[in-house]
């Protein structure tokens, strides 16, 4: 049984433009963390303003803030209907390495059914999904919609989401809803509708180690001078040991176990640890703290991560420098109920007590989002479960993501709202790496989803 | 007492010409680690080929090696005289990091009798010595020399100096000479004439660890997915220790420790530790092996330095990555009796015993050169003493670098000459650093130095 609704996001011709904007809006270089794309970023808002303008979205405005901007538009004539806060992000990670990908980043290719480009799924493809949406509901319904709809999307995820946060926290009323739909997930394996309830927060820092006032030649003052790689390996050795256990004081004191039937679920997902590492990870063998699981290690357990080491030489060939400076990009993965402000002290106190002779150390904090476990006592979350079930013919799991979304912690903090996050990226995706892609298909069951999902809730 | 050749040097306007004549030559950015620079080699060893032809050496030839090539001339019409070997290099270090030089690196400017440049010093200032110290005698001598000179250039010295080696090598007959003249060193103290007997060696190598077979997000693997930058810091931290020992097996087996008259020598040297730390160094504290001094640290011991970890994300911002592969730049400084080849396998095999669970290491050798003590029992170091003696009017001292000069090894083992190293840098000429400079007085009484130095030898 289909809505004319639905029958409107099935049709070829639409799907096919639908896969046509997607790409121009993938084609906007809109990296948040790269100064130099801040224009890019504009023009992602503007194409997506202009977007919801078209289907018939009302209030549209580009919302300027201290960084990138945000956009926001809304259409509230359903009385006595719930209201959905619709979010997603335009901004994307910077596409470095380069040489790594098959086709340039930010020139759209069909390969295989997927679509690749930076972005394609992190998150413009997912939360176009939701404009698609709401396009085909408006056409079915001659400009109305079965429940009243607020978007509102932001250019900052990539890099701690602060101005979101700020206008979240500022703008509870204007904000007002019944629950939040986030698309910025991925489906435990491929056909197997999945929600997501947990998130961990994230807090990513650096830290500058400083030795000599200048770079110095290593022959001439190499057993004298302090050398600040030296001292940051030294300091990232000993804040997690070889098992993956870290080791900074007091780190696990709030860890939260989940319940023993959360940890059951777990267990009855399809996953083969073999395949995983081999496929999916690809190294030799995994890593992490002993006696937990995969899933465990990844969505229930707190982690550190060295992401770069800027500083010093790192062309081709031999210099033979001992930096005045370097830096570690270094973020942690929180779990509830552990507080990002205390844990960040922690690390940060420990850190310190870490530099070694010579060096001057400096811990910055770069980004701060809290853990979360979504709420699933409630009509939305039935509702979305639902809905997909319809889509693929098979019960939606319930999982968490080792990732971390702030956004959903703001929503629950100052709007009192849940998420229903359902998201259709795949774990072979390549989030964050060279040749992200997004599944055709999951983006047109996506958009069948969710025109099901708020029926369901407007009905 | 001057000779004509000294007048000629010491004329004002052939000083202003002489200047003018190397700023163009540091105009050219002949970084040899950087492929794009391929062509700027080139142009520099033409330079220079132009120059000596033009002051009158015979047989100049660019030489074309597997690199850049080698610059060669000759003038042996002093049948019954010495003939001295004179080296330098024309390649430069890379500038970077750009933004801490206070003038940009490949515009020569003079500031305060200085003149900054990548190069000034290192070795482009001091090479340049030679050939105006040559054109001072040919001109003097209307076409003569008071000795029999070979000139030998290369253009990869900073890059581990292989073609030169391999001509070294090959060539014994071709280079016959007594002795070799080599500026690429530095004075203890500004105007106290030094001269250099004896080079650590250098071993450089990379490590590259590699982990999963793409980059991941921190976020979905961080638990489960080896962290080549954190393997990295585990190595590396377990190669030295706090107080700058090395730890590697056998790593001091062969170290010989100077005798007790050099020792003293070095006790008597001018040497303020706390003005070296604070006005050379820069740094809060001095590291390195306790019971040594400065001069045994630098000079005499083995160091093991860091000088980059390129791989992962290293631009402004926050980038959740797992990077598949991180590479950490690392060299050790080796000293008299110590041998290159045992040394890299010592270290290359505890390398590979350190490697963690999950990541697969690879320890790839960049370039390696020998220590070296340099004979001093020789008519040559005799004549060098008292030409700088002349020109300072102090006497001469003895003192080691911690720096490296593969080629006087490469003489030493295929010559079976020793070399001179009579250096006019000091020891705050930023050498491999931002704001490279060369005292000017100092290119001018080096050019003296060498014409009394070289009339002496052939007098």
């Amino acid at each position: 049984m289909s809505s004319a609704a639905v029958t409107f996001a099935q049709d070829k011709s639409n799907q096919q433009r639908f896969l046509n904007e997607l790409k121009e809006l993938l084609r906007i270089p809109s990296v948040s963390t790269l100064p130099e794309h801040k224009d890019d970023l504009l023009r992602a808002a503007q194409f997506l303003a202009d977007e919801l303008k078209r289907i018939g979205m009302e209030n549209v405005e580009i919302i300027s803030t201290g960084g990138h901007p945000l956009v926001y538009c809304d259409w509230l004539k359903a009385p006595g209907k719930p209201t959905v806060l619709s979010y997603g992000h335009y901004d994307v990670q910077p596409p470095d390495p380069l040489d790594e990908w098959k086709t340039p980043p930010f020139e759209p290719t069909e390969r295989n059914g997927n679509i690749y480009a930076r972005g394609a799924v992190d998150d413009k493809g997912q939360m176009y999904m939701h404009v698609k949406a709401l396009e085909a509901l408006l056409a079915a319904g001659k400009g109305t919609l079965p429940l009243n709809v607020r978007v509102l999307l932001e250019g900052e995820e990539e890099v701690g989401g602060e101005s979101i946060a700020k206008f979240v926290a500022n703008n509870p009323a204007r904000l007002k809803a019944d629950f939040a739909l986030v698309s910025d997930t991925e489906m435990f394996a491929p056909d197997l509708p999945t929600l997501n309830v947990g998130l961990r927060g994230l807090i990513y820092t650096e830290i500058e180690a400083t030795g000599a006032k200048i770079d110095l030649h290593s022959g001439m003052y190499g057993g004298a001078a302090p050398n600040p790689f030296f001292a940051l390996a030294q300091i990232i050795s000993k804040l997690k040991d070889e098992n993956g256990k870290i080791l900074i004081p007091h780190f696990y004191d709030r860890v939260q176990r989940p319940s023993e039937q959360e940890l059951q679920a777990w267990k009855s997902l399809p996953f083969n640890e073999e395949h995983y590492r081999e496929h999916e990870v690809g190294s030799k063998e995994l890593t992490g703290e002993p006696g937990f699981s995969v899933q465990e290690r990844t969505w229930s357990r707190p982690t550190l991560e060295v992401h770069g080491m800027p500083g010093g030489f790192i062309g081709a060939g031999a210099k033979t420098v001992i930096p005045a400076k370097a830096t570690a990009k270094i973020s942690m993965r929180i779990v509830p109920n552990m507080n990002s402000e205390e844990v960040f002290k922690l690390y940060s106190d420990f850190v310190m007590s870490l530099a070694p002779k010579g060096i001057s150390i400096k811990v910055k904090l770069l980004s701060m989002g809290e853990p979360m476990i979504i709420r699933t006592d409630n009509r939305f979350v039935k509702a979305a479960t639902e809905a997909m079930k319809e889509v693929f013919g098979k019960d939606t799991v319930f999982i968490r993501s080792g990732g971390s979304i702030p956004i959903v912690a703001e929503f629950e903090k100052h709007l009192k709202i849940p998420s229903v996050m359902m998201g259709f990226g795949l774990p072979d995706d390549n989030l964050h790496a060279p040749n992200e892609k997004f599944h055709i298909a999951n983006f047109y069951r996506g958009i069948e989803s969710i025109i099901r999902f708020l029926q369901k809730v407007g009905a």
